[in-house]
């Protein structure tokens, strides 16, 4: 189970995360090879943070963890599918079940379509 | 509806193919700019392709389009999720029905979990 780490040109792979049960998307983060095998091996999502540069176990702030259920991987080897049972019913930073918390309308406007599950200011406490 | 194209140094920003009736994962790609404002306004998923160096309306080729039924966009904008009505009800250029048809088992190795729709060689004829 070898990816393509060299497509993207920063040793970065997409992942996206599919809530098992009812199949909602509830985030895409990149991986590297080193947070991939770490996903494969602990069965806990871990990511690479382009922000904070260094491996990112999701969940490892707020509690909300995603156990890996399935690792699918694309035709081309370069995006990996993790079916998860999302801890805690929120996936999102800011709150929401999903990152993809908001929907365009038919005025390509943005309309918030999540559930609101927790208050960030609560669970990311200074 | 402005995404960011900055984070990956490329111009690019990852979008997903979901399945609007099913929820299955169809595939993944990219776009930049111009892929995403044509997927807009022509509710075709328009991806850009890489590997090719122009923008890509999905199935042009094997007739298989993408209706875009929803739009939606992640937290930090810089992620697309379309959910979509698959033409000929195949996503993938190797004639599965989602790029994402392997599934690895409790060794690790990849198998077959995705539905063959048709055989590449009758549908890309040179």
């Amino acid at each position: 189970m070898e990816l393509n780490y060299d497509k993207l040109g920063n040793g970065l792979v997409p992942a996206i995360a599919q809530d098992y049960k009812t199949g909602e998307i509830l985030m895409l983060a990149f991986m590297n090879k080193e947070a991939f095998e770490k996903t494969v091996e602990t069965k806990k999502a871990t990511y690479y943070s382009r922000s904070r540069n260094k491996l990112w176990v999701k969940g490892e702030s707020s509690g909300n963890i995603q156990e890996v259920k399935d690792i699918l991987i694309d035709c081309d080897n370069d995006a990996v599918l993790l079916k998860i049972n999302q801890i805690g019913d929120a996936a999102c930073h800011t709150g929401f079940n999903t990152c993809f918390y908001r929907t365009a309308n038919s005025s390509n406007e943005l309309e918030i379509t999540g559930r609101k599950i927790f208050n960030p200011e609560d669970v990311y406490k200074k």
